[in-house]
């Protein structure tokens, strides 16, 4: 058998006793994992700087170099998030639903395991001690494929969390394997009849690439272009405020504004002090040739609709009412994160409503669409799939659900014909 | 624009109407479906007899001519089983969590409609108005491709459900859309950018097509391998029952039982008066050589224990132990149905822990495994994805869930650095 099939059969192998091992071993092994990572700061450390020499040596930008440095303080941070996740609900095994179908004869609906998770990621090595934590305390297996970069601080990871793992219950191991190249993980791809789900952490492209070259769910965005529209209706220094933040406070990620839309009605007094906030910032705008006749900025051109700038850069739209807002943001967003800001509810109920992405706001700024913000603990990442698990995702997006029977020699037969049985189905508590 | 890609488009912009259609109106639009299909039942007849006359012209089998015949009975039913739709409680707009992330920012997680759905099915023109229906309800556009025998009688029954939707609201126009050839469809798996579920009703090979050609999620199960495992400790007259039950009832269904477990400790006294039973009711048996040892069968090959006959044969195999059973089911099985038969309730529970199918069963039959059974109203179909929903699925797999945060003006930079707020994530009601 080839090396990539061989680990995720290893890995689907463990994956079906995964779902034995209760909530006390599961944080066991993450309190292991922890305290190892502690107790091999220094081995850690060490693998580190030789990957932080080799992207020297390979003339690697300053930002993936600082992005790769693992040092005692990161170490000391992963050990810290392993120890909050400890404290987090558990998402194994919960009864969803109990219903009586006859006599004797009931159904539960039980939270389970997906089974194993594919993750590949770039750069970070901290980014492989979270996702395994996550997967192991959710009761799956692993699969991880860390950036080339930092295969060294990778290896000494996998290996440390694995044996940590394994020490306290045998069950874990395999539980954890790594992949070493890019083409394992094209590979892997491949095996949709040994992975459940891939979670691809890193860039948009990295998300594309992969959604594009395989038939294994992936859990993911390929982009955020998030819009925030400023009604007729409205308190100006609130919209400000507001716009002020999902463009400027972190404008490199995916929940930062790209597009704004303002009503004809409130644009002649409300862009003149935006666009002033904004130079002050330092952000470029661009609009349209309403805005234009407004503020002296740049012609936005269709491009700019449905641009990721992911920078200090803005487009400006004006729009007639509420419905042409929310026909531009689902046509040109990326069904990530769109806010309105106005002072009629129901002009807000309709935003909220019409607008389909996976989250909406009124009043707030789109930089809120984040797991940790949300109060999910660790974020597995935030997704603008429709299936499955949608805008910010925790541990609950690692799980799925099985249906139980429990009987008494209860057989269809009877339920058919004349004298059919009938099913009360009956919710129980 | 080519004529699929403008259907599918029209479907979008139709679905982003729907979530605000309230329930009541979408009941009254299943209402006058109903009401349509009756006043129109001579119409719906006579295009039903088309195709009869074409598929009898063209030598096309009595099974399928029995599933595409659409009668007055048949139209009733289908009439019955829309107003018993109507009963059903409301996946969309249903509150799942409730957060205050800070004093005046609350977050809302909320149901709501997947947004277009792509339905291909073979023959049967009753599961068109079931699924148009079942995607209505749920505030869904649905995108229809029926064989290609029920030609006339599927234009007419969309035409019908499409005017008595629109007439009861204009927001249910264009969000039925019928494709009327294979081509059309298989152009439409393209449009993963329109499209978000596809549900393919018919046979195994169907669905096995349709997810090798798609990269939009498709909800179904492709084989049904279910298993029974008779354990050492167990009611013998029960475990006959159950067994007899899974296999002969209706073996040419998914949830048929297709290879049956024993212990080897009470295969001895089982085995012969379990042949018995099977050897009146007309059922092929293949077993193993313990098997063959203990009763005179043909021999099973390594390709019976991963078949899906569908019809009057099983095979049979002995095994050492639960977790030999176990091991051969995760091996084997299609994640389908697989039951257990015994007096233990440790024994039980390692099974339920352990078996990876979406339904798993004590002391009962396979055959349970059915939406309508599991008392969810009308079946969607049976999934065996790990994502998004699994086992029998009714209505709420046709919906996903959005975030709804509303905040005062809140901006996320008051949340970092000095003096930074905290988030109080405090659960609500």
């Amino acid at each position: 058998m080839d090396p990539v099939r061989n680990a995720a059969q290893l890995a689907r192998n463990a994956s079906y006793s995964l779902p034995s091992v209760n909530l006390e071993t599961r944080n066991k092994a993450l309190l292991r994992i922890a305290e190892a990572l502690r107790t091999n700061a220094e081995e850690i450390v060490s693998a580190n700087r030789k990957d932080l020499e080799a992207a020297r040596a390979a003339d690697i930008s300053q930002v993936l170099i600082k992005r790769l440095r693992y040092d005692k303080d990161k170490i000391d941070e992963s050990a810290r998030s392993i120890m909050s996740l400890i404290e987090q609900e558990d998402v194994v095994g919960k009864l969803l639903s109990r219903t009586e179908l006859d006599n004797g004869l009931v159904l539960d609906k039980v939270s389970s395991p997906l089974g194993v998770i594919g993750v590949v990621f770039e750069s970070r090595p901290d980014a492989l001690v979270q996702i395994s934590c996550l997967c192991l305390r959710s009761g799956n297996a692993v699969l991880l494929k860390g950036g080339t970069e930092a295969k060294e601080t990778n290896e000494i990871l996998a290996h440390i969390i694995s044996e940590a793992a394994s020490f306290v219950d045998e069950r874990f191991q395999n539980a954890v394997q790594l992949l070493s190249t890019r083409e394992q993980f094209q590979e892997l791809l491949k095996h949709d009849d040994l992975i459940d789900l891939i979670i691809p952490r890193g860039s948009n492209e990295l998300v594309r690439i992969i959604q594009s070259s395989t038939r294994i769910p992936v859990l993911g965005h390929a982009a955020g272009v998030c819009h925030t529209y400023v009604d007729s209706e409205t308190d100006l220094n609130m919209a400000v405020r507001v716009c002020y933040d999902a463009k400027v406070q972190y404008p490199a990620v995916c929940n930062a504004m790209e597009t704004l839309l303002v009503h004809k009605d409130v644009a002649g007094e409300f862009l003149p002090t935006m666009a002033e906030k904004f130079a002050e910032a330092g952000v470029t705008l661009k609009g349209d040739e309403e805005v234009r006749r407004i503020i002296d900025v740049e012609e936005a051109t269709d491009d700019d609709w449905s641009a990721e700038y992911g920078d200090m850069i803005l487009s400006i739209r004006i729009v007639r009412s509420i419905d042409e807002a929310i026909d531009h943001i689902n046509h040109y967003s990326s069904q990530h994160t769109d806010a309105i800001v106005t002072t009629n509810p129901n002009t807000a109920r309709r935003f909220l409503d019409l607008v389909d992405s996976s989250s909406v706001m009124w009043n707030a700024s789109t930089r809120f669409a984040d797991g940790y913000r949300y109060g999910l603990g660790a974020e597995v990442g935030i997704s603008t799939n429709k299936t499955h698990a949608r805008g910010p995702v925790g541990l609950e997006g690692l799980v799925i659900y099985k249906y139980i029977l429990t009987g008494k020699g209860h057989i269809v037969a009877e339920y058919s014909g004349e004298n059919a049985r009938k099913f009360t189905h009956r919710r129980l508590e």
